[in-house]
């Protein structure tokens, strides 16, 4: 299995996301390799200033253009053919790569896989997905921001996405498929949630019906379908939670001795809880629905993040999840043909 | 001043909201009254039972019947004109009250006040306002559940509303005006919000632009604008944080005696950070746009939630923030008869 990584992720200096290789050598399986996409010179000088891992071989494709943050997806990929995003994309559109792993200009990403990889059959919309830690086990959101609104039938097969990639990657036993909505009645929410709510009524999932912004930490599903606005919002929301504690923390730490006594002893607990919230922890959302596993990545990502993303990409490429998906959607086809 | 209170809140058992009102004894100006509103006998025997504050002239007005958490807002209003709500909301539409405070059936609230107390001139949807917690200041969140759907000009009225009670309520200065999307240029966001961008750019109104989920926690701004879906499922959301804190710690707490310690000598911190987060402390939401004053609490809302309820009924009403509201409305004229 080959992993493309777009070494570049916005900026020009690829060193976390070449920590994050060097860390995920332990983590990928044998027969995995790693093809390290960007500047060669930039990136093979911070090659040789670390120790390499045995056993994973790593290898550089040369791609001279680097697509900046804030650059408008639609000119990146007219006009930067040979950014490491395209290049990465490209890897695994002719079949030289099985996935890709950025932490660049997300816009440009998605636009990318879904131009040159194309959607998987009877995908109307690609869907970023997103881990969100709960009370009891990991659950998956999606949409988290790759389509801002959502009709009932993308909704719907959202729902597919996430749970046939619970099942997979999480290995839940039919993922309990949870609708994003205002009220627990079929009847709340808006006009594409209350037909969605149908929808998935309808189909062969697990589907248990509306569940509300209180039900995602609690754990009362595996998988939560909402519309990307929402669903950005609220990781971003949940993303600066730890910011708040902190703050909270400060204050009291300032006041009184036993306060700084109790933070210290509770250091660990509250980092775990900090490292819960934190998005990077979870190493990147898959796109799911594109012809290909693509992992996108927070922009500052750590090199724990990318080793991450890289375990993600993986798992998707081994378990095939695609091709579940592909299945999922046929099972409940007339549906999606509505 | 005269607030109405609905002693019934949905149930038959009074208990918290009449401590309610007791707790805000010491909180209420002199001349203002409390109207309690339901059941005649059990609200009296409750208040018999009680220790009754001095200078807080309480009177009871009977209500026969009560709105069920679970009914219908169209029926409650059509087929319970006796019930606590209906009684109270009536009034204040007949002018002896100022203000309405009510933990019952939010849609048969906002319904009874939208169709008996009408909208203030020139308002097209009333908003709830929520209060959030931040690292600096507390912000004002809406709409937070009254609008599933809106409309940029909808949007556009919530930050006028918004900006007023931010200015009356929290005494900011100009309050800093972000409207919710999910990237900060212009041009993100869905149809609503990019149109409602230009309208509140063009206002009179201390608008900084688009905000992102993280910017509310951190208290970027005053006043956050979003439509009633992203509100309620966020304000639901961040109330469940806690329990994920808790569990967090109570595995910790659980594994070693230095966890065990440091969570005692930290508790009053992090109880602290659990009342930021909750709802309930800041006493309910006003419903603004309507005429007249009215404050919807939570469901299951503590003595003290109602106490606080109270505190903001009175405020409003002093302040006029109605009358400030239709001010800012017809200044920024114009676009509101877009």
């Amino acid at each position: 299995m080959k992993i493309a990584i777009d070494a570049m992720g916005g900026g020009s200096t690829p060193h976390p996301i070449v920590e994050g290789v060097v860390q995920a050598a332990g983590l990928v399986q044998e027969g995995t390799e790693i093809l390290l996409v960007g500047q060669k010179a930039i990136i093979e000088k911070n090659l040789q200033s670390r120790f390499m891992p045995r056993g994973l071989p790593i290898s550089v494709v040369h791609a001279p253009e680097v697509v900046a943050m804030d650059e408008t997806p639609a000119i990146a990929l007219r006009k930067k053919r040979d950014s490491s995003i395209m290049v990465a994309v490209d890897l695994v559109k002719t079949g030289r790569a099985d996935a890709i792993v950025s932490a660049g200009n997300t816009g440009a990403i998605m636009a990318a896989a879904l131009v040159e990889l194309g959607r998987l059959e009877g995908v109307s919309r690609p869907a970023i997905a997103s881990f969100f830690p709960t009370e009891r086990d990991t659950a998956v959101v999606l949409d988290v921001g790759a389509n801002a609104s959502c009709k009932a039938l993308h909704l719907y097969q959202f729902g597919v996405m996430g749970s046939t990639y619970a099942s997979y990657i999480l290995r839940r036993r039919r993922p309990k498929v949870g609708l994003l909505s205002i009220g627990e009645e079929s009847s709340k929410g808006n006009e594409p949630t209350i037909l969605a709510h149908q929808m998935l009524s309808q189909s062969s999932l697990n589907f248990v019906g509306n569940i509300e912004g209180r039900d995602i930490l609690r754990g009362n599903v595996d998988v939560v379908v909402c519309e990307g606005f929402v669903g950005n919002v609220m990781l971003k929301f949940a993303e600066s939670i730890d910011g708040l504690l902190t703050a909270q923390l400060k204050r009291y730490v300032m006041a009184r001795l036993r306060y700084r006594l109790g933070t210290h002893l509770l250091m660990p607990a509250l980092l775990a809880f900090r490292r819960e919230l934190d998005y990077a922890e979870y190493g990147g959302a898959p796109l799911l629905g594109v012809n290909g596993a693509c992992i996108i990545c927070h922009g500052g990502s750590s090199a724990r993040a990318i080793r991450n993303a890289i375990a993600v990409a993986q798992q998707m490429v081994k378990a095939d999840v695609n091709s579940g998906i592909r299945r999922q959607l046929q099972e409940n086809g007339e549906m999606s043909n509505e």
